[in-house]
């Protein structure tokens, strides 16, 4: 796909997420301090890349995708939450996600838990209300988010990270698998349960999303070592001083790249068949480069 | 109804509950420490009276109660979390919870976190993975939960109550119907929800519920200046310590036993059409002189 074309369709997704995005939460309630703490983290940008990713299955798989917007934001609502929770002091205790302060620095520890919790539900509602689409494809979606994001998935990778100091490469493949590839994946996924898509470009959406999940994390890892802070949106470094092993630390930089291309290109043969324009492999392949 | 019919089939229903609950998070994978601590908490007592009014509610509008109870169950791992985020250091700061340390006194603050984080997701795969019911009934259902439990219902209460400061009655009512009446409340709708009942149903099951959380909490006010601490399963006057406001400070104790008893009477007549043999005014009633 011309690079053209790709930041064309891009743009026009993420036009999309942003406006439904900002359409939420925006009424003053008695407790519109919850509301504004939510807003907060939810607004604060970031690529959009899942739910860019589940309006592109979506659309693949034959529905309007605009139908898809509310489920793919719900994703990002609950990517959103985890983000709050992470940066938590009794996480990682982090001052700055993508160069502001982080939720609980603006609205104290309280709020920003309370934030987070809402953000869960909020999710469910926005996928169990989502217009034109069926119960069936609302339950699919939902459950999908379930899992994705459960006890055997994100939350189980949160807590091998940040507990259990992993430090194998098999270790931190499973951290990565669970903490970043089960969201990447049911993004994937949530396009095709909203588009009643084949049980065939399910496992292509989800193959193609734990590729990419993987790929994205080492990236990630590149980056807090040779990364742009201003970029990035965090500090260089972090990662040593919490400690951390990372894929740089056991397989140093140039292998860490030659692995991101590997798991790029098996994401992208994942879904050959699916990928009639080539928007997915142009995801894939402008991640691969990605400093921010 | 009478006094041992009303305890068979309570004892009947909570005994399907618990059995429910230690089914779940049996398995050990790698992350067995995060089931542990969810397990902590979901298993450590209480009346179940959320789930038990689910199944009930479900039985009087004609579906087989044993398949309810994946729908209750969840909106009780809703409510576990919500209580060990509550207990937390940065919220109400309690070391007890049920006679028993609370969560993070147990697992440190980050596993706390995260085992609440991880009920919520589990708690909508029960729902939209629960036996016997239709896809429509499973999304309803996760509906109902996410409005109980989200920024306009339990966790808007929260805000208010814990950052809030609420002092006049009407603040407190508020607090009480969002923290405490929407959980209640929707335990009695997914009940209607999972057997696919009636509108009407539906809003007297809703109402029951409001009414009788505004009772029981006024009730759980009540038992922080009468209660008995090993009873009541934490310190007796913690209210007091925290410098809340409750409605024994703007009632007194005679007004608010009076009041609890007029909610009571309102809850039982919200559902007089509905309930056949006398078990939702038992319930009701048996609330109003609880010490637990």
């Amino acid at each position: 796909m011309e690079k053209t074309a790709f930041d064309a369709r891009y743009q026009e997704y993420l036009a999309a997420i942003e406006d439904y995005l900002n359409s939420l939460f925006a009424e003053k309630p008695h407790w519109a301090d919850l509301y504004e703490a939510m807003r907060y983290s939810v607004l604060s940008g970031g690529k959009r890349l899942r739910p860019v990713m589940t309006l592109e299955f979506a659309r693949l798989c034959g529905l309007d995708w605009h139908k898809a917007v509310p489920v793919g934001c719900a994703l990002e609502l609950v990517h959103t939450y985890s983000l709050i929770h992470d940066d938590l002091p009794c996480m990682d205790d982090d001052d700055l996600r993508r160069g502001k302060p982080t939720n609980h620095k603006v609205y104290g520890e309280t709020l920003a838990v309370l934030a987070g919790d809402a953000l869960q539900p909020a999710a469910y509602r926005l996928i169990l209300t989502a217009p034109g689409l069926t119960d069936a494809q609302r339950a699919d979606c939902a459950l999908i988010l379930a899992n994705a994001s459960g006890p055997d998935g994100m939350v189980a990778g949160q807590v091998l990270d940040t507990l259990h100091h992993p430090s194998a490469q098999d270790e931190l493949t499973e951290v990565h698998h669970l903490k970043t590839g089960a969201m990447i994946a049911g993004a994937c996924m949530l396009g095709v349960g909203a588009a009643g898509g084949s049980e065939a470009a399910r496992k292509a959406a989800e193959d193609y999303g734990y590729q990419l999940g993987l790929a994205f994390q080492i990236r990630d890892d590149m980056l807090d070592v040779i990364g742009n802070a201003d970029e990035f949106g965090k500090p260089i470094g972090s990662d040593k001083d919490e400690g951390k092993v990372t894929y740089v630390d056991l397989l140093g930089l140039d292998d860490c790249g030659k692995l991101v291309h590997e798991l790029t290109e098996q994401a992208v043969s994942a879904v050959s068949d699916l990928d009639r324009d080539g928007f997915l492999t142009a995801l894939a392949e402008s991640l691969t480069e990605r400093t921010k």
